[in-house]
């Protein structure tokens, strides 16, 4: 039988993709789709069992209250959250025992899998660099996912006690080997076309392991909050972030 | 200090790429070069706390026999093990408990990590396709590899109750769309100059994950045999595969 | 001053996003949009220097007849061309020896550039091979631009008096090695989340050479127009394809 | 008929790579091999129609002097080549004028089509970046082929008369966005196990196209060099640089 779910924040370009990809899901049905000026009610009256938030800061918290409450499980993509927060929810799960909520900064699947591969393969080579490639309108450099990925990368080189990352350079232009995130070389590509890319780059003894994510649009976020719908019944309490979900 | 390494086939072609990787290796030192003619006594009057083992089916089990009877633990890359040979190996070690012993078909770390991460990927993405490039001369097509990794990601797409990769092709000349290998595609190119390379693709919504693994020459198994060679000691038995040497 | 063009199917997907393609660009106007039931009248009341046609068969002939008697240049990306049609045009264009027409099945530059590319590349490296990626909705396999390719990469190696791209392998499972185009191996990936991709590699010892097109979307012909809107009324009489304006 | 080949400088690094080359190829002979302490008469004697020469700038004039005087054709990778040089190799071959002789700081056909296809690329995308992958002993960055491909790039683009490459990045952390070389921006990875690797993108409206080198190994400028020894006899003259040979 098809899990009903609700959309908070149906109306606006992440939640209406959202809205899109449930109804495209045989296993999920789309019983009510919430905006501003609409009542949760609508979430107990069609008996959503799961419900998705994408929406504000402002209004994220009173949308958990409530269904938690009602003992709704929740799928969280709403940014804003920091420990105060998470111990709010926490309260409220600790209720309703049964009730599942998970709250992720990013639910792009490959994005994610990117960084858990980038960790776990960090101690077996020598050298590892991350490259990203985004569309030139982006304001920052690099990106936050690049950055994280090259932090995780030298966390796990710290944790297996390895040395620095061998680099001979002596004559170098300025900015040619990149910006320099706790030893792991991160470079920013701008081009016209692209999308959001991201390459994590290995290299030992005759051999190197690239993993790669591409984004190609802008709803690349929508199997991993499927991902999530799919599962949260399962896991309750708060869960920070997609990795468990994925079997990390 | 540095763990006493004997190499058995250390004039061979594998073996003495080992016997380099173990002398640049601070951590190692080499204390027994043993090969046809040689005697195993030399590894027991040097004090070789470990073995390398990369000979023939015909001399590897009293290679071994020998090695666990003297309290040295083994690293073996030498082929033609069948579980009658595990078996044997399982009771020596049974005699000896502090004994480690890894035998593994594959010490190159880029390529075990590919097929790890494929298997991990495989359940959150709607397609999946491998494919692997190799030198002209190669007799085989597709690799073994790539069959293997094929192989790893149809059964995590069944134990995940996946429907099959979605394909609507109605026209297609002979051969273009690859072997299918359990449901998945696999597709083998043969290029001069190239060495031994495997690319992995999953795909799903607006977004695809590649999982790359380049070799660029012969010697790419080293760092695996010598990460088995650091980690031999301290997980007695037998294990088969590197792979929870790596963490997987 | 800004070169003034009129679109003639201004309302479908393709035309659209030549308008919007005009009236983003600096260097050109648009002075009138054009669609069914509207009179071509209305290109030379604004004074249209340019017309861009992507309409239907059964109007492309009326529209370009029209146009090439009032003077007026066009870069017609209908289909439907053949050796009469293409007689015919030339035949008014000797009428009006200043107006320019570009016909051209493909205005993807970044596709028009591979196979270019890849036909100079030929000569030069003893392996070359193929590999497409597309969405799984597409019906045929390989794409009629990897064909093409192939073909070009053929007649460039056969032109050259090349030996056949050497290939070893005696054991191959169905389908693995791609399908044979003139000689050229060619392979057709089915990816959820990809557009269409096209991967050209040239091999020779201890080198390869890659060259690879991404369209991340469906207006990737837009620029391949504006550049025929740009150049065509330099090049006078009738042009079949882009290449020439791409400088090929 | 096999074309007679004269190798100096045959038993350095580069030199007897040649040689291994030239005995592989059907349709060349090697028939003398020079190297220091060897006279230049074992080319006369031979019959040698055309040598190759990989020596030192201390020997090069006098090798070619030699070579020209007697009408034997010059294919040359040696270094340290200037005006001046050049002046004087042109003036030894109006004594000649049957005689032809090419000189080229990079013999490696991948990198040459690379930096060639690039430029011509260069005025149809609105974005260019290079990014380039060596061994981490190299000792500067970016790579003299990167910097040229650039500025080859920057130099196909003034020509055009186009606008600087966009990029809207406000917050970066230094190093990032690359080093810039006239406009362009070129990155430098290093990384254990790779060679010498470049990959030139260029971007426009929804499309990305890739032009990417691999090197594998030391040997690869020896297709270059043995396209130069079989067409230099129909070159006459002095030639600076592969291009021409490869139909650029």
């Amino acid at each position: 039988m098809a899990i009903k779910v609700g959309v908070i924040g149906a109306r606006g370009r992440v939640g209406s993709a959202v809205v899109d990809g449930v109804n495209a899901a045989e296993d999920l049905e789309l019983v009510a789709e919430v905006d501003q000026d609409d009542s949760l009610e609508l979430l107990t009256e069609n008996g959503a069992e799961v419900i998705v938030d994408f929406t504000t800061p402002g209004s994220v918290m009173d949308n958990l209250e409530f269904c938690i409450n009602h003992g709704i499980h929740a799928v969280v993509g709403t940014t804003g959250f920091d420990d105060e927060r998470y111990g709010q929810v926490r309260e409220w799960c600790e209720e309703k025992p049964s009730v599942g909520v998970l709250i992720a900064p990013n639910f792009a699947i490959s994005a994610v899998l990117t960084m858990a591969f980038a960790r776990q393969a960090a101690p077996f080579f020598e050298s590892a660099e991350v490259v990203e490639y985004h569309h030139p309108h982006k304001l920052d450099a690099p990106s936050g996912t690049a950055v994280k990925t090259a932090q995780g990368i030298a966390e796990a080189r710290r944790d297996a006690g390895m040395d620095a990352i061998p680099d001979a350079t002596e004559q170098a232009l300025e900015g040619s080997r990149g910006t320099d995130v706790d030893g792991v070389k991160v470079h920013a590509v701008r081009m016209t076309g692209m999308v959001a890319h991201e390459e994590v780059i290995f290299g030992t003894q005759d051999q190197s392991l690239t993993i790669r994510q591409d984004s190609y649009g802008r709803t690349s976020f929508v199997p991993g909050v499927l991902t999530g719908v799919r599962q949260v019944a399962d896991r309750p309490g708060l869960t920070i972030g997609l990795d468990s979900y994925l079997g990390l």
